[in-house]
Formats: C-alpha cells, structure tokens, sequence
C-alpha cells in the first residue's frame, strides 16, 4: 500500500512528516510512504540508509498556508502538495496526506485527482472530539458552501462508510444538523434532507442539535459546508478562548500556580482526550483517491495517526464500498437490494 | 414607561421574576411593571400593600417549554405568555418580557403585536459574552430559517441601533458570520450580502469567523437565523460540556478538590463574565413593540437586567430611530443623506 505525504506542508515541516512516517512504517510495516519535497531538508531526518519503505520525491516549490488556493494549484505544479497529489492521479499511490493550505489540498484533490463516478459533490469531514473520549465526523466543513439534499445524503452515506471501516464504530449513528430535533424544523434544505435520510441506508438517528456535539450524540454529523464550518470553527475557537483564559486564571497568583501543579495530570488527561492528533487527518471523501487534510499544527503523532488513517481506509477499500452503496437505487423504498 | 412581564415563564416562576421587578424598580423608579399570570402565586413573593409601580394582570393558562409554539399561542389566549404580549399590542405597554417557551414568544410578537413598518422579518438577537468581557450581539439566532441579503442588512442596522441605545458601545462594529475574512468568501447568501453591507450605513467591518467570536471581533454579528442557532447552541453547548468536565476533573480527588478550593474565586471571576445574567433578555427585534426573551433559567438579576435594557430601548426609542434609518436610501450611495 502505497501513500504520498506532503513533507512540506504544515508548522513543523518536513521534520514532522518524516518522523510520522518512520513511526507510522514501524507499527505497519506494509506501508510505503513517499515524502514529496525538499530531498535535502527530507533526508536531514531520515536514518542512513533510509528505510527501504520510505522513498523522496523531490520537488522545489511550497504553498505558503495564506496563498489563494486555485492560483497556487495551477500555478505551482512542482510544488509538494501538488506533486503529491499527481502521484495519486497518476495512480501511483493509493491515498494522498497533507498538512499544508486546506484549500489548496481541496483544489488539487478536485481538479488533479478528480471526483468518485457517482458523486456530485465531495466532502471535507472533520473529525471533533467528544468530551468523553472518541470523535464525531462532522461533514461537509467547507468543500462546497451550498448543498442540495441530495448531496447530504451522499456525505451521509461516504461518512457512514469511514466511521465504520477507518474508524471501526459498527452501525454509526447519523445525525442531521438542526435547529431543533422534531422533523419539522430547519431551513428548506434541512427539511427536505431529513426524509431522504429516512430512507437512505444509513443507520439516521434524527436531527442533532448544535449544543449537543461534545455530547456524544452522534458518529456522524451531516451538514452543507457553510454551518459544517462555522460550527467547527465555533467549537475549537470556544475551546481555544475557554483553555486560554483558564491558563491566565491557573497563573494569575503563586498559589493559583501552586493548585495548578496540583491538578496538572487530570488537566492533562482531559486535554490529551480532546487532542485532534489522536484521530489522524480529515478525509476529503468523494475522489477517485483518497485526500487526507493533517492539521496544521500536526506532530509525529498526528501524522503518524493520519498516515494509519489511511492505510485502513485503502486496506478496507471504502472507496469501493461507497460506488457499491450509490449503485443501489435508495429511491423511497428505504430498503438495500 | 411600562412594561409587561410574564411572570410564569422559566424555571424559578414566579419567584424570579417578581423579585428580578422588585430590583428593577428599586434602580428605576420611573418602571411600571406589569406581571402577568396567577394572582396568588405572584402575590405570595410581594410585601403588602405592593409598590404602586408593580401591577398584577391574573391569568390561568401556562405555556410549558415543549410546546408546539404555533398551537400554543392559538389556544391559550388566557396564558401568561399571550396575555403579556396582548398588552403590547393593546398599546398598554411599551415592551414585554418573558422567560418562557422562545417559539411561543416569538410567534405571539409576530401574530399578536405585528412586525414593524418596513421591516420584512423581524430578527431574534443573542447575546454572547465575550472571554474578556462585554457581549457580541447576534442576529438572527432562529427567527427565521431562511433568508434574503436584504434582510441581513435590516438585521445589521437593528442590532447596531439596540448596541448604541441599550449596551452604550458607540459606533459598534459590524461583522457577517463567514467561512473566511475574505469579501469573495462564503455561500451565495454571504457573498450578496457583503456588498450590501459596505454600502448600509452600518460600520461594517467585513467578514468575521466563528472562532473569532469569544474574541472582541465585533459588537454586532450578523448572520441568517439557521447558521446563527448553530453558533449560539454550539458556543452554550461548547462551554458547558468544557466546565462540566472541569467540574468532574477538579473533584475528582481529595487533592484536586484542595486545589480547586484555591482557584475558586479566579474560576468563579472567570465565570461571572461569562454568564449571560448581566446582559439581560434576548431582544426579538423588529415588531411593533419590542418583545425581550430572557432566559429559561432566569434569576432574579437576569430579570432584573432585562427589564432595565427594555427600559433603555424605550427610553432611547429604539424603534423609531430604525424606522428613520430605513427610510433613507441605502440603494448604493453608501452615504447618508
């Protein structure tokens, strides 16, 4: 199983990347992982000899994290995000990694890649973590910012599929994203999502209510872009403001500091709990090949957790299994064939 | 000035409420307070004789939180909540209150008292306190599900007349709920409404993200009603599963409850600024007479705020400096005449 990362991309390049992929190689040995960027600044963090597992592809160019996203695609083309991801066009690799500009990895992704047959929008999921451990995949987050029902239904179904299969939750749970839980509720598009869902194949638990996303209330959350992104966003700037101020807080006097100490590993316990880099990248589902969005804080740990992110997704073929589920005709007779 | 009050409304009815009026005439004498709902429970929380500025309309009839609020504001035309904002309508008095049941209230304001001349929907504002004090007002947070550029710019120049008059912050900053702080970011209803925007009267300041809002980012944030309920639940549902967890962690342990008895008045500092008491009800803006959604789980100095802020909108005639606002000519010129 071959996957292309992007060494470039993200707040600790390369140096991140490449320690994620020796640790990702030595817990799956049946990876090969291609580190796309500088070879020098690449091999500076590599044993020698390198790995016979791990390979460099050398390209010149980076795409800073603020450029215009589609510019810098048709622009770049040698840069590592971009190369990374003409390895998978050219199906050379089975999946594509990168912690670089999200936007521009979107673009790539559709315009290098390309879409899944069948699918008429692709998503960007997210994956938010619950307050008592484990993750909610939230999708779509911004890939496309106005939806029509149908769609919805395919980021329930492709977002069903990589719960189950990457994520190894049986039957997840689906919510709808919604204003309130009876079926009446919502704008047009919610409304009219809601009996589709019914009849999808998914295991649909009803709509879910934004309060509720920490809660435990669903596996998957399905939403268009525009409130998937807001309600990210919303959820780590909340978090953000409320941790930081607790630190003011928790440093304000010598004994505040003191009581601190005090509760330092329970603190670190929790946080460790709602810490993205346990749950690997954020799939970007729908194209012929898989685009996975590390964060851009990403560590060793994080990208080893994406890389193995997706090597599970290849080895259970989710691709294959989504064609399989649109084939079927859910046409309002909500049942599989 | 005066005001009617449900006094039935919220968890701690009628208690809450007749207390919050008590306090609320003690600070401002020229009050009228009119509580409306059953006589011998509100009577019961009242020195004998009652101040002369504190009536009692009795009534039988309770909308409860889970009701269907369509069906509730049709049928019982004796509850507290209806009869309140019949008063409104009656021209009896200049603004009501309740902590009740929010659909309800808000379809009473528009079936019972009426939308303002010129406004095509009236908006439900949140307050959302801000990490380092003070609040963003948000609008719409689920008056309506759907809607028009046009209308985000009427909510844009309401809530940044009801910031001036009621919270005193001059010239407040005007920012549209988006994806990125780019002008061509967005959904289709974002990216029309940018352009309206620069050219309202308003002081506009451009896009602002959801993970801004805890920040100061701005004192009036405008969105449609369905994305604006997503960030108002998700921030409430956001912080409250965050302190709850914290709760669980400081107590978890003897020495942790130690530690946390050190902390205690930082976090409860912390805490104060965070609670949504200070700030009063939730103004509906746009109806004839304007109708204040305090919340459910008001005490007495949330009423006691809320009625004050009712009192300031009166006071600085909120309404009629709208009406003049809309009346001039904002077709582009971007300047007032």
């Amino acid at each position: 199983m071959r996957i292309s990362l992007d060494a470039m991309g993200g707040d600790h390049a390369p140096r991140s990347a490449v320690e994620g992929a020796l640790e990702a190689i030595a817990v799956e040995p049946s990876l090969q992982i291609v580190l796309v960027g500088d070879e020098s600044a690449i091999g500076s963090y590599l044993p020698t000899p390198h790995p016979s597992n791990i390979e460099i592809l050398h390209t010149t160019e980076k795409i800073a994290t603020d450029e215009e996203p589609v510019k810098a695609v048709r622009r770049k083309k040698d840069s590592s995000l971009v190369k990374a991801v003409e390895l998978a066009r050219q199906e050379e690799v089975e999946a594509v990694i990168s912690a670089g500009n999200t936007g521009a990895l979107m673009t790539a992704g559709l315009l290098v890649t390309g879409r899944m047959k069948g699918i008429e929008r692709p998503a960007l999921a997210a994956m938010i973590p619950k307050i008592k451990g484990g993750v909610t995949l939230v999708l779509d987050v911004g890939a496309n910012m106005d939806a029509k029902p149908q769609h919805l239904v395919q980021y329930a179904i492709m977002g069903s599929l990589y719960v189950e299969k990457v994520l190894g939750i049986k039957q997840p749970r689906v919510g709808l994203l919604n204003v309130g839980t009876e079926e009446a509720k919502g704008n047009e598009l919610a409304k009219s999502t809601f009996p589709l869902l019914k009849e999808s194949p998914v295991n649909f638990i009803g709509n879910v209510e934004a309060r509720d996303l920490l809660e435990d209330a669903c596996d998957v959350l399905v939403c268009e872009g525009f409130s998937g992104n807001i309600l990210l966003k919303n959820t780590e700037g909340t978090a953000l403001a409320i941790f930081s101020q607790l630190k003011r807080e928790l440093t304000s006097t010598f004994m505040n500091k003191l009581a601190a100490a005090i509760l330092k590993p329970s603190l670190k316990r929790f946080a460790n709990r709602m810490d993205y880099a346990e749950y690997g990248g954020a799939p970007m589902l729908g194209l012929k090949r898989p685009v996975f969005k590390a964060h851009g804080s990403s560590d060793a740990k994080a990208f080893k957790n994406a890389l193995l992110a997706a090597a599970r997704f290849c080895k259970s073929d989710v691709n294959q299994l989504i064609l399989k589920e649109l084939q079927i005709d859910h046409s309002g007779k909500g049942e599989k064939e």
